[in-house]
């Protein structure tokens, strides 16, 4: 039985996520709140659940579902999620994609680095 | 060049986190803020900075230093954060822990799959 | 173009596996060959190829494709690798399943804490 | 106590692998036994051992000390190990470093992209 118990808990799974993501997600220009949800989409994903409702979102969160409606919404203006329509055997199949966010993480990243390089640089020259 | 910049990508790392932490961290009584938190203090850990200061957290969180000394103090005060106090060449080493948060999370882990069995047995036995 | 090939990496994504399985899988009568096989079964099914072909794990092994499924067979016989058939609008789909090496991995763990304990409570005895 | 076996097993921990190193180890000019040799440094140094003994090696390995010594030799000659010495309070401390594996691995990833690159240009071209 206890057995049983450890392997339901691996088999619940880990989600990874680049460190760079919690360092920088302000200076990306969302909050804590925002971040939590599209990672609620990664995790949901992951196990198997492409395109969560309203009210799947909310069980997990301590909004209600206007509100997670609201959010995803918001982040789909912002560019951070994208909705992906797919038509396999002629019925709409609807996913969540948080690529573009990846996308903006990696942006930032490059944007870092070189600002990184001209304080460097700056420093060398004087 | 272009090596250089994957391999700085590279070395910012990531950090894994079990999923069940996000399907119901709302059950164990926190809110997206308070996970961010925990999830940061376990972040700055992993990269080597084991007490990081109000500042050091509140410049990658949208909140004001007294903020995040007060979350912090509350996650104290909650039992999911433990500050250790060791005294290696009798110097005071202070560190930030979120072990009791991922012990609370295996607790809430048991709850679940027992209340699981009960709602099971019930139904076989009907 | 440098942010695609970040990106390009980014995607390439990683996979997770637990540091016990390193620790023992000496114990759990495997060797280095067959991990790596193992491993490279998750690594396909975790990017979407649930039933790679012998030729296909060739590729990424320094074997031959007879090798690759002597390999493959003696591990199902030794219970780490489940084939399963399943018959979705009444075609055969046939996968990989290295969850009985994961429960194997399970069962050495809690032997492991077992003479632990019997260990530590023989000292306490004393 | 299944408390304590389940939070046991959540402290053992997991390591993060790169999905491309399971697929191009042999492009890289590694064998299977030479690359779990590398994730056990790995896996060793994520625990805070950065210098393991050949003894410590060959315990979790099919080698023997010996054997374990030679391959990381031969490691450190092919350029996939750094032994790095520092000499804090004049004491030498060493430790294994597997970084060199993965610029090697960086590399093979540039390369492999630039020559996918070249055959869809060719192919656009026809």
């Amino acid at each position: 039985m206890i057995k049983d118990k450890l392997f339901a808990w691996f088999k619940e799974g880990t989600i990874t996520i680049p460190s760079f993501l919690f360092s920088h997600y302000k200076a990306m220009g969302l909050n804590e709140e925002e971040v939590m949800l599209l990672l609620q989409l990664h995790n949901f994903r992951e196990n198997g659940n492409e395109f969560p409702t309203p009210g799947q979102i909310a069980e997990r969160m301590t909004f209600g579902e206007q509100q997670c409606l609201g959010m995803v919404q918001r982040m789909v203006q912002k560019g951070f999620i994208e909705i992906k329509e797919e038509y396999p055997g002629s019925i709409l199949h609807e996913s969540y994609s948080i690529e573009p966010m990846f996308e903006k993480m990696i942006e930032c990243f490059l944007k870092t680095q070189n600002e990184a390089e001209i304080v460097k640089n700056a420093a060398d020259n004087e």
